[in-house]
């Protein structure tokens, strides 16, 4: 398998690791932003670059209905679509599909669903599921699972488990059949038709133009790692026997990594920090671990402290478009009244180009106005803490 | 007066200039992006600073009601409050009030208006708008017009055109007046509250921090220019001859330049060009000329060929939110299906960062998704298409 993971330190139960993909280095533990439409919503791809941003996460439940999976493959995947020549992960689809509570079906076989866009019907299993992320060419894709409800009976969360194990082996089995149809793999010719004045391609089917001004950058297109890595999930629901099975049925079939899913869906946070310890207990310490969808600058923190490597969330980034900004001395409404007239920084600890530049008084005024520049500069400065927490995270192993 | 424009070369009817503000010199001619609130929508200042943006314009109607002329006083005036530490000019607020039409009621003193936002009761007169214009601290403040509505019979232009003249004279006192009071003069101490560990000001009144980032730069602030200049506005209409006596007897009242108001209001683009042409040759020609509100990439090309120095337009930045696009090749509509796959470059021929690294696939895609990123680089693009243009026409004179 092609993804490679070094640890280089740990602390307590912390450790500090790198993770090495197609496309590039990720230290962890690492805190990934999600950019749903193949966009982090407001913040140009260069601007994430110098936020430090190792590791993007896509849905492919979005770029499934729109673009399209066969669009963003033969546009060379979805790294040369967005231009990010960094790494990517995918989540399975199945999150999302699970949400649409009116307008999807489970069945063994998988799950028929209706576009919030347009109602149109479409079904994903984990055939299906690994197959779009395979066309999407993420650095690291994940199983397709059921994100159990919350709260579950307890026969109702074996069930549930003992279905995502079925499709965490169906999961296996396609991307071991097909993974090397990923778009940037040396098995698959360039589908993607380039001006020659303008663009060439390199062997990873990324554009040289981009490489030539990311000089400097650490990202190293290796000709002998082309193929993606397929990450497994944890489920089992709050029931700390069943998420033992799962880790130790999940092992047997055998990942890249271990992802532990099916927390922050309602339970209290005090039930999801316990299902985390006692989940890693189970989990291989020589393979990357990824708590999805979690959380506030607070937990993210905590839970790196007990050996998460990976995480993602849409909160700083939801948030900003709120006008919730997280800052050194704790959260605040920008949207306050008390702000208009405030000529320091958002945060006077925080080196972003944000805080650097405009004032509380301008961050509040374009708020008030609804402007779209507010929903950019609050985003670039959320994600910074985001980073910068994890960087400090990290210093501190 | 502290406004110096220097002429250094002329071909034809055109010719390029300099014009030396308080805040930074600015090469014409120049085409000036709309900042109506504080903010040209959706582009980050130092991405202006990067296209080469070295005057932007500020809308005094919307900052007048939001956040307030009193507030960006108190905090600097604008240049300080948006961060924007090169040249602004300001329009009067005129051109927004009348266009109000079912909510203002004009008389010999001023326009009472209601609010577009609230409905709450304002009035501005030639010494509120000029007061307003010297609370926010523009470089180049415009004296307060009646913009006459077309079409227009010839006793209402000309009564039209002689209100604009004694408002025209009013301005001018009131300026005379007042000019000492600008947020960053130096009769005026700065009335800003700042953290000593963040920010310090220099005595311009800005923030030496952002100085420092901005090194190599060509802004200096120039400790013995330290006042706004006043540009006079000539109406008239669509007749010839009130265009003319409306241009000699602005240049009596004496202004530091001189604006074509009352065009782009819906007559036939050859009577606008009819108009600029006949309006220019009774302006004088050592001071800059500045047409208001135009126009296309071509018009901005061919009025500035006819000796027009300063010109400002929201449609590159109101197209670029709709999807459509100005390129080498011709303006697009970004949203059509044709582009889904395709690959190339906006525009081959342009240098932007947004041509520099997306596809048309993927702005296609992020506009057709709703993404705020669209308009983020729809507005980069065609900004810098309407600077490239200048630029191109100021290396060809």
């Amino acid at each position: 398998m092609t993804l490679q993971f070094e640890i280089a330190a740990a602390k307590g139960r912390g450790r500090r690791g790198c993770l090495k993909t197609p496309h590039g280095s990720v230290e962890t533990p690492v805190f990934m932003p999600v950019g749903t439409q193949a966009t982090v919503k407001g913040v140009p791809q260069d601007v994430l670059e110098e936020l430090g941003v190792e590791i993007l996460l896509g849905n492919t439940y979005h770029l499934f209905l729109r673009p399209g999976i066969e669009q963003v493959r033969k546009l060379g995947g979805l790294h040369r679509f967005m231009s990010w020549p960094r790494a990517i992960l995918t989540d399975s689809g199945g999150f999302q599909v699970f949400s649409l509570s009116d307008l999807r079906k489970v069945t063994e076989e998988g799950v028929m669903f209706r576009s919030h866009l347009d109602g149109s019907s479409h079904f994903l299993g984990p055939e299906q599921a690994i197959e779009a992320q395979i066309g999407l060419g993420a650095d690291i894709i994940m199983a397709f699972d059921e994100c159990t409800e919350y709260p579950a009976d307890p026969l109702r969360a074996r069930a549930s488990m003992e279905m995502t194990l079925r499709w965490a082996g169906r999961s296996r089995r396609y991307f071991e059949e097909h993974k090397g149809e990923v778009p940037w793999g040396s098995r698959q010719p360039s589908a993607v038709s380039h001006q020659e004045n303008t663009r060439s391609l390199d062997s990873a089917g990324f554009s040289l133009s981009l490489k030539s001004r990311s000089a400097g950058d650490d990202i190293s297109f290796k000709k002998e790692a082309k193929t993606q890595a397929l990450f497994g999930i944890i489920q089992g629901g709050m029931d700390h026997a069943l998420r033992k099975e799962s880790a130790e049925r999940t092992i047997e079939i055998g990942f890249d990594g271990y992802a532990i899913g099916g927390l922050s869906v309602g339970e209290p946070r005090n039930l999801t920090r316990e299902i985390v310890e006692s989940t890693l207990e189970h989990l291989p310490k020589e393979k990357p671990r990824y708590l999805m969808g979690v959380g506030t600058p607070e937990e993210i923190e905590g839970y790196a402290r007990l050996g998460i490597d990976m995480m993602d969330c849409v909160l700083p980034t939801r948030a900003a478009r709120h006008g919730l900004l997280y800052t050194s001395e704790g959260k605040i409404s920008i949207k306050q009244a008390r702000f208009a007239g405030d000529e320091g920084p958002l945060d006077p600890n925080c080196p972003c180009r944000v805080c650097r530049r405009y004032s509380r008084a301008y961050l509040r005024h374009i708020y008030a106005a609804n402007e779209v520049l507010a929903q950019v500069l609050n985003t670039i400065h959320n994600l910074s803490f985001y980073l910068d927490t994890m960087r400090r995270v990290r210093h501190s192993i």
